[in-house]
């Protein structure tokens, strides 16, 4: 195996998946790593939302830009490439006249809907847009086109909190302040990009999460052919834990993500769990549920300094290097 | 001078402007070209006009996206980077459910007023759009904010055919019916980029048209600053002439287009003017128009095949590498 590069695949979404692919470029300085994100496409909400209801978009865009800027290469022109994929109109202050269609949308967004409308296929408007902006790896979407979320919720409607309802749409689900029952992707086996298929099948390494767990972490299980390719793949599966619970996640243990992931995928083996010893609470249970799945438990100070709940793209990318590094 | 390269700034805007660059790349072939692009930014119509209105954008930046994209690298990436910029958002054939505000929005008009805003400055904003699509120059713009064109129009109204009226916009001169008297800026003292200044201070040749004459050729001429760096330069002058009339130009005889440089910037001398001879008539009134100015009248075959009045960059390319290279 020497003398080629290790291929790792990144599950996710959103900003979970954001700091797990810096973490990777930060690892990257140390071990030859070939980056692959599969990337959520369940999201409903904000100028991703806008583009799928008012343009018909054949992925919502927000995810897969974001997970490009985090793998944009380090020399200052693909930087400040990223930086303007990342530009967000915004309210101008004395404004122009009229109203502006503009506000809320990324410059990146809209590059990435040209680029799909343009070139018809996501892979291809994705491998473009990771060219311009020097992507250190390969950024693809976990369907070809978008996926709705839906969850069982219970306590979601304040006047009957004994009650299960239906909360539709990765917005709502993954803002909702009930508990959280069972979640599922509508439709239930989307179409799959091959690319995305083949890098599991050829990986060394598949990381889940950290991420929004409901609606960006699990949902790529969920897909009959990713799940499959998961299961069938000689890698390696390391999880990354999330620091705090979120909302969608309130009441959910630390040990229950791990229990998630064996619920809504049976058999899934794990190698590694990454924790933050600080944020983990009791270790034992964390332990308990890691060895579960088959895992052994890794602690390591990821976190930010200063005590927000988010990763820390340096420290976890240092955590990851003796991880990865031991599959070979 | 041998050993650096020629130092080419080509004025205008559109497609005229688009035809000249693209030109000055083939050219460049043969002789080693140092090209810079300053282009009027008078557009107030289409999505450059929404963009002002609606966002109080700097620039107009349609004319620059088309600068830009003609100054694209071969590069099969940075040519696919230009062909985004210039798509433009049709209207969907099913549509999704609203109003869509982006129809019309070309992405690379979108990309310059994020990477406007985010830089807050627009030499860096078009010096970092030219990177991305690898340009072979630089594209610079007149002035430093959007100016307004005016024109004193006899025969706009078709109730008073022979009264002169003030036709305001750049869109509204280019297309009116009537004869053009005159043509002015608003405001008539811009502020410009001290970068565009000193690259026509450096030039080895200016090079004027093709392009609608009042709205995209002359307006150079009527910023002060500019029309003291030209007629300061050490530079020669080439005008290329337009094949046709267009709207805002018709009763306007080739040789008028070539009295109108000196109208609007007296004093002016030119030392080349390229024709072709199949669209320019008799040929005996332009060259006199010609020599007036100081200059000598070149005939070549420079229109596109079949009739159409465009310049063809390949020919109109071959016809300027003699002219440019006996500047040594």
């Amino acid at each position: 195996m020497a003398g080629r590069p290790l291929r790792v695949v990144a599950f996710g979404g959103g900003h979970g998946l954001s700091a797990s692919l810096r973490a990777l470029r930060r690892a990257s300085d140390e071990i030859d790593l070939d980056i692959t994100a599969i990337v959520t496409v369940g999201d409903d909400g904000g100028s991703s939302g806008r583009l799928l209801t008012e343009r018909d978009a054949l992925l919502p865009p927000g995810d897969l830009r974001q997970a490009l800027a985090a793998l944009a290469d380090d020399d200052p022109v693909t930087q400040r490439t990223a930086r303007v994929l990342q530009y967000r109109f915004a309210e101008i202050p004395a404004g122009g006249e009229g109203p502006d269609p503009l506000v809320g949308h990324p410059v990146g967004n809209l590059l990435l809907l040209g680029l799909m409308e343009m070139l018809g296929d996501p892979v291809q408007a994705l491998d473009h847009a990771a060219a311009m902006v020097g992507a250190r790896g390969r950024v693809l979407p976990m369907a070809r086109h978008a996926i709705g979320i839906e969850a069982e919720v219970r306590g979601a409607d304040p006047d009957r909190p004994g009650a299960v309802v239906t909360v539709r749409g990765q917005h709502a689900v993954a803002v909702t302040c009930g508990h959280v029952e069972a979640v599922r992707i509508e439709p239930a086996d989307p179409p799959v990009c091959e690319p995305a298929v083949e890098a599991i099948g050829a990986a060394d390494w598949l990381i889940f999460g950290p991420g929004s767990w409901y609606t960006s972490v699990l949902p790529h299980l969920m897909v009959p052919r990713l799940a499959k390719a998961i299961m069938n793949s000689p890698a390696r599966r390391l999880v990354t834990l999330n620091l705090a619970a979120d909302n969608e996640t309130l009441g959910l243990s630390v040990a229950d993500h791990l229990a998630a992931l064996h619920w809504y995928l049976p058999g899934l083996r794990v190698d590694a769990v990454v924790a933050d010893g600080k944020w983990v609470g009791e270790p034992e249970p964390v332990r308990l549920a890691a060895e579960a799945l088959g895992a052994r438990l890794i602690l390591a100070p990821v976190a930010v300094a200063g005590g927000s709940p988010r990763h820390d793209p340096e420290s976890l990318g240092v955590a990851l290097v003796p991880v990865l590094g031991a599959a070979r």
